[in-house]
This record gives structure tokens, C-alpha cells and sequence, in this order.
């Protein structure tokens, strides 16, 4: 299937509410019958108490005895960009390329999606629908094992599916070390059962569970967020518009070819390479007990000021049929955070405000993020120190809410973090002014630049709430 | 300028063999007279006999005692990509992003960039042309300071020039761990005086000089591949064809946007996506005298089986006006290498055959590289463990040659390290069999993955030399 075809696909499936489920009372209904019957405790203990994870030494982290999984590390950033010069915190390290990936299919003519429902010891409401596969590269390199993934083959086989979408993208850099994963979307065209875990849903279904609160996962958010919602190297094709007005109409124009677009991709390119040559971060190893301002406990890890975040241990027990338990350290987060893209019709064009991104764990230096990412903190703080343009999300009144939803965060290793999310639209005429580091993108931009990987994952998850067929307020 | 405007210009200056200098005659007697006029000794001394340099101890590494400039260091390389899974060398640390800037600027109507007729200690002929500003990020956070070079503020000062091009461009993998340089092209529009040791050249005397050995220097070649022949998002300006057929015509068409590729932008970021996450490259830094097979000596390291490369160190004299001396170490390479891109008409439109590259210091695992790059030794070896498609190259009778020169590595860091550079092309009509890591590609699918980062030097090279007006044969 030629790109162009896809992305016709993509386009139908964005718009179709109704598919194997009728409608989204029947998606919620399935939902809910699998939240009552799948029932799990998640309960908090010591560190070290732990099942096989311990502190290791020389330097002191946090990992499995196996050497598998994850570690929790200390270190010290040092970077020339925004305010806090200097801190030391933990980080997760956890360097193999995971998949995500999200098995495609058309059944009655429509593309679907097939979603698992999934428990995360971190969830905040314990299960939440996420892709088709979520594998580290240990489970994938061994497919044929007992313990791969159900679906896996469809992603680590070459030929078992067509690759619609498969790209390398960053999680969070400032709690993940150099971490990346590998956005999948393949599509079969013969039949391939649902577990009783899993469904299939349309595109424009999953969009709408996106304007509900926590039920589609972070994993799930950062490959939806990938699927164009055209080409941005053709022209709009207005035949997918009839009857498409508002603001889902401006965000489809803003994603195609146009000659409005306030920046050329040489202009983008050359403010993101001067981000990234101006400024960097430095990054040290330490050991966990030599971090300024951090306690290490057998019970925990965390700052001083009660502030950030803490890293806590869980005992997690699955009762399902197959009964499972295990042990794992989780980063605990207070409060709710802000994650918020601004946009203006620009020359006709919508706009969104990009920020310039620079965190500890980033690869290749700064990145493209939203307009705002704070912690709840930082959200409270008073006006002086607040961060630029939180008052127009704070104040509804100052524009259009698109969007506004409350996420969580990979709860797989977050517990209890969410923040939420918002896109706000402020009315065409006066143009804030931008300062250093912002930048107006139309969506076709941002996308492209995502391809490549430059799009954090603040900024990506925003996009992939955009485009639902219903108006989420 | 608009993106679409400054193209133009590029491809106007593109056939401009006639400027400042009338033609290509006048261009070569001003170097030529560089040449004879500005004295340089380059003297071979031992390592421990350099001034300032010393072996630094824990680990034990080469470097300046200024901490400045870059230290040599031992790693211990370990992959699953290729036939060699581990090796121990020396390789380049300096972790700071430099400058590598064109000036440019319409005399007579046509764009003429400022080159520099400049001596770096390893090159074989000792001057060289470079871009107008070769900097190290110190020399640029100190434009205003005494020892600035040249023309730096017009790539370090916002404002004082329109920028054209600024992209973040690996360095060689294989003997720089992790380096990048911004690669900048930008406009002015009044006069600027060319010092004695520059010149103006239009972009077709740059590419016909690229037809000649070792004249135009390795940072000028990255600089020049970036500059586009068109632009890959719009269909050809036959306009800009008249007249021009074969090989340039096919390269140019190659350039445009076309539905008659073989691959789509989607469909080459998986095949990357794919490289990446397969395979890895781990890098363990080690003490120099702990690399198996190397020899650490007061002299120079050196490999036991006297291949590969060796660190040697060279005292600089140089009888300038400003009479200079300094010392310093360089990689010492025996013999010349090879680096070729194969390509052929596929459905009518040129395609070049890429291969993932993966080196020691690439920082985020797989790049596109060329079809072959390889050592002399490796070329030279027998049928049974030679490179794939290295035939095409050395047996020139199966192929056409479109391009053939002998260029040097950068002579600030390489001793007399010389590649020579191919471009072959296969008749249309029977494909050969694309083999695993490889890929067939438009040069407008290549330039825009470069723009991204994701074309390694060796391939960004023979990009540079495309687009001569002059046949080089």
C-alpha cells in the first residue's frame, strides 16, 4: 500500500465513531466490564524490601540482581540553558530500544486499531487501554520464547505485516537516560483474533477516549500521535472536509501543504541547530548517596524539600488466570503537572507555539516541546517566577480551549504522575511576541520534524489528542 | 530571501564558471600563487617531544596540558553489525560543536561564497581551500576577543547576515567519538573585502575545483553537499535545464520532487527505524596502553599489525607574515581508501545505492553512508572477504565513471590521510540485488535525510561533488 493510500485510511479511520463497536457507549462498556473483572493490588513497601532489587554498589544505584529491567541512578546536570544552572537528581537507565506498536486492520472497510487493555502498577486507576505490543528488546529478540508478547510477530518478523509507520522517538529526558522507543504501526489483511485483553478500535474512537481522563495510555499516545493526519507534501484534499468546520478543519489545513506557513523547514532547522549549539547539558554519573539534596533510604528515595519526586517500592499482585506477582521501585510524583501547546490562526494558517527543550536525558541536545511543561508547583508559583504564557491557561477566559484533559504518564515506571493537558487557541489579530527559544510551527511541521525525531514527548502526546471527532469540552 | 529564492541563486551559481575570477584558469593561478608564496614546515617529532602535550594518566589519554583543543583516548567497541563484533582503537575526543561557515554574497548577479586559502598541518599539499570560518565553539564564545578568526561574527552574531543553511553534521564515526559541527551558509548583502588569503568563488567553480585532487579541503565539502540543487518538495524547472543533459540533468531530476521513487520518505525512515534498533554499538572507554593490539610508546601509538591508523606527533612552522609555531598530534593513515556510491536509473530517475553505517562515535546508532568506504587494505583483499559492490569501482569497464578525485580528510586532525571518492553509474535495466542495511534512494530523499542529521560524512562528500558543470573526466 503506497503511503498516499495509508494515510487515506488514517484519514477514514479518524472519522469513523462506529466500527466493531457500535458506538463509544459499547467501547466503554467493554472497558468497564474488563476494569471490574481484572482485579490487581498494587502495595507500597520499603525498598529494600523489595523482591530481588537491591542497592547496588560502586557506584550506589538501584537495580535487578537478574542485571535485567532498569536501574535508578544518580546524576549531576549542568547545563547554560534556563534558570536552575546546576542540580543533581535520579535518573532511570534503561538503554535497549523498546516497541511500540500498534497492529492495524481494515474490517468493513475501515482501519482499525487493535488496543490492549492493560494494568500498570503506576496507573492511577489501575487499567488503561495501551498499543497492541509494548516490548523491550530482550522480549523481542526472543519471540519464539514462552514469554513474548502476545502480537509480537507482527512487529519483530520481517513480512508478517505491511510497515505503515516505524520510527525512533524519545521518551521523557528528564527521568529516562537516552531512552528511546520505536513507534511501530503495522497492517495485516487477514483475520487475527482479539484476546479477550485486546480490541479493535477505529482511530476516531481512540481519539475520543483521548478527551476523557486516563484511559489511554502514554504508550499508546506517543504512536498515535505519529499517525499523519494527511500529507503535509500535498495540498488539502477538501473532499475529506464536507462537513468539517471549526477548529478540526483549521487543525487539517495546518497539517497540509500550504505557502502561509510563518517559517520555511531551512528556517526551522537553523533555529533548532542554533538551540542545540548554544546551549548544552552536561551530564555526570554519581552515586546515589552523593546526590546534593537527595536522601537515600531503605524505604525511599527523595529531595529534601519534599519536592520533584520520589522513588518509592511496590508489590504488585495480578489476580488474574494466570496468577503473577512481582517487585519493582517506581517514581512517584505529587501533584499535577501542565502540559499545554498554544496556537493562533497566523495568515490564516493555525500555528502552534513550540518551546526548545533541553533535558538531561536528551540524546542529541535541545528538542522541540510545547509551549508550556510545568510541574504543579511550578504551575502554582506566583506571576515572577511562573513560566511564560501559563496565565493563558490558567485563565480560560484569555482564549478557545481545544483541548483539556487530565494524562497519565508510563505507569510502568510513574506512579500516580499525571498531568494535564490542554491546547489552547487565542484569537487571530495580535500575536504575542515571541521570545528566544519559541517558535510559531503549522502541524504539518511539527510532524515532520517528529519523524525525525526532534519532537519530545510532551509536545507529541498534545498531537495526539488533536483531531477528534467530537469537540472534547 | 525566501527558501525558493535562495535556491535559485544556488542553482544560478551552480553554472557560473566565470565571477570574479573569469574562469577556472584565474582561479587556479591565485591558489597556485597561495601556494608558492605561504611557507609552512610540518616536522615529524615524537609524541612526548611535543610541546604542551603530554600523556594524561587515569585513564591514560593524549591531551593538550590547557585542557583545551582534544584529547586522544582509548575505547573498546562492541556490535552486533558487520563482521568484526569487537575491537579496541584510539579515537578523537573534542566535544564541542564548531563552525564550519560559507560567506556568501550576489556580485554581478551571481551568489560567490568566501573561500579561504588555508594550511592545516596533515595535508599532503599543504594549502588547501576552506570555508570562510573554520571555529571551535571557545573561539566563537569569544567572537569579540583578540584571536577570533575572521569573518566569524557573521555566523556568531544574530542578525548580521541572513542565515541560508545551519544543520548539525556528524563527523567521521569511526575516528571522532560523538562529533558534530554546525554546517552554516549565509548572505550578505554589501560589500565585504576578502582578506589576501580569501577569495570569491561562484558555487560551479567550487564544484569544477572539486573535480581536481586534494584542492577543495574535507570541511568545505560538507559545507557545499548540504547546499540543495533544487528543492525536493517542488516538481523540476525544466527552465533551469537548457541545455544541460546527461549525467547533470539525470542528478538535478533526481533532486526534484517525483512520484517515481522507489521508496517513500515513510518507507525510509523504517528501513532506518530498523537499522537503529537492531543493531547496536556499545562503547567502553578504556586507557590508552589497555587497547588489545595497540602499542603506546614515546614515539606514537601504533597498531601491532602496523594497520589501521597510528597517532603521530608533528611540530608547525609557519613563515607568515604572523610567524606561528605550534605542536600537535595527528592520526598518521597508510595508503588510500575508497568511498563510492553506486547508482543507476530506476523507472527513469536516477537512484543512489546507501548502506547503514555504523561507527564507534555516531551518537545515535545506524547513519546513511555510502555504497562502499573502505580502507586500501580492505580494498585491495581478495574476492572472498572484499566489500559488496566494490567491483563496480575497481573494474571501471561495468559501470560509468561520473566522478573520480582523491580527496583529503581534515588535515587539522589527519596525517596525509587520502580517500579516493567514485560516483559510478550502472547501466538502466537489470538491478543488482539490494542486500540487507542497503537502500536505493533519490538524492532529494538524501538530502533530506542529511538535513536531519542522518547522512554520514563519507556520504555527505560525494554529495558535494555532484553538479559540475564540467564533466570531471
Amino acid at each position: 500500500m503506497s503511503s498516499a493510500r495509508a494515510r487515506l485510511s488514517f484519514s477514514r479511520s479518524c472519522r469513523a465513531l462506529s466500527g466493531v463497536f457500535a458506538d463509544m457507549d459499547a467501547v466503554m462498556a467493554w472497558f468497564s466490564a474488563k476494569d471490574r473483572r481484572d482485579r490487581f493490588t498494587v502495595r507500597r513497601v520499603p525498598l529494600t524490601a523489595l523482591d530481588r532489587w537491591i542497592y547496588l554498589q560502586d557506584p550506589l544505584r538501584l537495580g535487578h540482581r537478574s542485571g535485567k529491567f532498569f536501574t535508578i541512578e544518580g546524576i549531576r546536570a549542568r547545563t547554560d540553558f534556563g534558570p536552575v544552572p546546576s542540580w543533581d537528581q535520579p535518573i532511570i537507565n534503561q538503554p535497549e530500544v523498546g516497541i511500540l506498536g500498534l497492529l492495524a486492520r481494515e474490517i468493513g472497510g475501515v482501519l482499525h486499531f487493535l488496543m490492549q487493555a492493560k494494568m500498570e502498577p503506576g496507573n492511577v486507576n489501575v487499567l488503561q487501554l495501551s498499543p497492541t505490543v509494548q516490548a523491550t528488546r530482550s522480549n523481542y529478540s526472543r519471540v519464539h520464547g514462552g514469554h513474548a508478547p502476545r502480537y509480537l510477530e507482527y512487529f519483530a518478523e520481517p513480512g508478517r505485516a505491511r510497515v505503515l509507520l516505524d520510527q525512533l522517538q524519545p521518551e521523557q529526558g528528564a527521568r529516562f537516560l537516552y531512552k528511546r522507543n520505536r513507534n511501530m504501526v503495522v497492517q495485516v489483511d487477514h483475520d487475527v483474533p482479539a484476546h479477550e485483553d485486546f480490541c479493535w478500535l477505529t482511530l476516531g474512537q481512540i481519539k475520543s477516549l483521548l478527551a476523557r481522563d486516563n484511559i489511554v495510555n502514554m504508550d499508546a499516545r506517543t504512536v498515535v500521535s505519529l499517525i499523519p493526519m494527511s500529507d503535509p507534501d500535498e495540498s488539502p484534499d477538501y473532499g475529506l472536509l464536507d462537513g468539517v468546520g471549526g477548529f478540526r478543519r483549521d487543525a487539517y489545513l495546518s497539517f497540509c501543504r500550504s505557502d502561509r506557513e510563518r517559517h520555511s523547514m531551512d528556517a526551522i532547522m537553523t533555529w533548532l541547530t542554533e538551540g542545540k549549539a548554544r546551549h548544552a547539558m552536561q551530564v555526570t554519573p554519581l552515586p546515589l548517596d552523593g546526590l546534593r539534596g537527595w536522601q537515600v533510604t531503605d524505604d525511599a528515595i527523595f529531595h529534601e524539600t519534599g519536592l520533584y519526586f520520589s522513588v518509592i517500592g511496590v508489590d504488585v499482585e495480578a489476580r488474574t488466570r494466570e496468577a503473577t506477582r512481582w517487585s519493582q521501585p517506581l517514581l512517584h510524583h505529587q501533584g499535577e503537572g501542565l502540559v499545554g501547546f498554544l496556537c493562533q490562526r497566523q495568515g490564516g494558517t493555525l500555528h502552534f507555539l513550540a518551546r526548545g527543550s533541553l533535558e538531561p536525558g536528551n540524546r542529541d541536545g535541545m528538542q522541540i516541546g510545547p509551549t508550556v511543561a510545568c510541574s504543579e508547583v511550578a504551575a502554582r508559583a506566583n506571576r515572577v517566577c511562573a513560566p511564560r504564557f501559563l496565565e493563558h491557561f490558567l485563565d480560560a477566559s484569555r482564549g478557545m480551549v481545544r483541548y483539556d484533559a487530565v494524562q497519565s504518564e508510563e505507569g510502568g515506571r510513574f506512579h500516580h504522575f499525571c498531568n494535564r493537558y490542554m491546547i489552547v487557541e487565542i484569537p487571530p489579530g495580535q500575536e504575542p511576541p515571541v521570545p528566544e527559544h519559541y517558535i510559531w510551527l503549522t502541524l504539518g511541521q511539527l510532524w515532520r520534524m517528529a519523524r525525525h525525531g526532534h519532537v519530545n514527548i510532551e509536545a507529541r502526546n498534545l498531537l495526539a489528542c488533536l483531531g477528534a471527532e467530537e469537540n472534547p469540552q
